[in-house]
């Protein structure tokens, strides 16, 4: 845990979002750093410090490679079972068991899982869409280190310290419609703990936990559009005091004994 | 469902979030409107055609005098009973539990309801903290009317046509932390339907709704701060194409049918 912000520090007062336009369709092997700094060229903008930088996880993943083809999936029996349940191809069925610890809920074309790195989210987050035909993209192997190379590279580059948050678009419990949320943290605080802060009256707080790199992750989210949009990346300018050289998506992930729909 | 809406033509390249200062403490029976519209005018600031005005529930709640005293309640058995089960109040459980239609789970200091406006979340929204002693503050009575109130009112005093979204701070399930969610809606559309929308690669998109007025106000949610801040109202500058003079939050509310936690 780290430790408690002080609430008035860090919710700042005027908060830009800037997405970056023209970057190029990205493939196994590309330098995301290098493009997104081309993308800030162009702009044109220069990245400062406590920028922070949300990225897409798409392109994150097809960047590093994270590109299946589904001809070269065998699926097990339980892949044939599942993919026959909910409507799904049995091979995307496998890909989503492999990157799973557990299978939470099914319906039509949906698997909830416990992703591997923790995460509760639809079919493990793999998707189809903006994927050549016949090919899968599956996350980052570790989106935290991901982050943390981008905020390295762009940070030196830019002669500062950034925040990098990998996002990736999720669907919820009880609520319609696809959400951003941080799949991997780099630089910033994840989750701001207000434990020790009173309230207006004085009181300490009821709400002791913020989900601050979610909140950044899903404002972004709305800039980047979905799939049509090519504006994978969006630079968040204005936050200040939550630098955390130890900052992790992990701090995010509701542990299952304090959770109540595990 | 309101008519399916391009991918490209909602996400705005840049958007600014402007934190109102210096708001007074809200009491029952205030013109929430003109506390606003003074708020803007020491900023300096005036309110645009598409501006999108975030607001904290608490302060709805409170000029709508949405406040209990405590001591007027009488816990029924059942609140007893669960008051004792979750440490809470039997007094704040009797008001969640007549602010719900159905508790789904309790735990340590904590009831996950279904509360009458259809919002599946902690407490029915009950809070004590910013709230005078023994007494508690609930929702408002119906916030997309609030919300509507709200754009009618500041969208006559600019001269222009603006949304609202009244927002609350949500635990999640398998994730920590509060974050911002729609409780009220009123201009704009809070669920965006891509159905229609091709990829990049120019297929049907797989993610087709998007929860547009959650993603702002999680964003807004984070120039806010919590109960410390005092900062109950932030403008989004920067969308457009959003206009819905329908536009409701319930259209984020997720079918039990289609729900697989419930």
């Amino acid at each position: 845990m780290t430790a408690p912000v002080k609430s008035g520090s860090y919710a700042p007062d005027r908060v830009e979002m800037i997405a970056l336009r023209g970057l190029p369709m990205v493939h196994q092997g590309m330098d995301l750093a290098r493009l997104i700094a081309d993308g800030l060229e162009a702009a044109p903008l220069a990245l400062q410090d406590d920028d922070i930088v949300v990225v897409a996880q798409k392109v994150v993943s097809k960047a590093e490679g994270r590109i299946v083809r589904l001809a070269d999936v065998t699926p097990s029996e339980e892949a044939h079972r599942r993919g026959h349940e909910t409507g799904k191809d049995p091979a995307v069925v496998q890909l989503i068991l492999d990157e799973s610890t557990e299978v939470l809920r099914q319906g039509e074309q949906v698997i909830i899982v416990e992703h591997r790195l923790g995460f509760v989210m639809a079919n493990a987050g793999i998707d189809q869409s903006n994927a050549a035909p016949g090919h899968a993209i599956l996350l980052p192997l570790d989106p935290d280190a991901s982050a943390l190379r981008l905020a390295a590279a762009l940070g030196k580059r830019y002669g500062c310290r950034i925040g990098v948050i990998i996002i990736d678009s999720f669907g919820r419990a009880w609520r319609n419609g696809t959400v951003g949320h941080a799949i991997g943290v780099a630089g910033l605080q994840a989750l701001l703990d207000l434990r020790q802060s009173p309230d207006l009256a004085g009181r300490l707080m009821q709400v002791t936990e913020v989900g601050l790199a979610d909140e950044i992750a899903a404002g972004a989210s709305a800039l980047m559009g979905q799939g049509t949009e090519g504006k994978p990346v969006v630079i968040v300018r204005g936050f200040s005091g939550l630098r955390d050289e130890a900052g992790t998506v992990r701090s995010l992930l509701r542990p299952r004994a304090r959770d109540l729909f595990r």
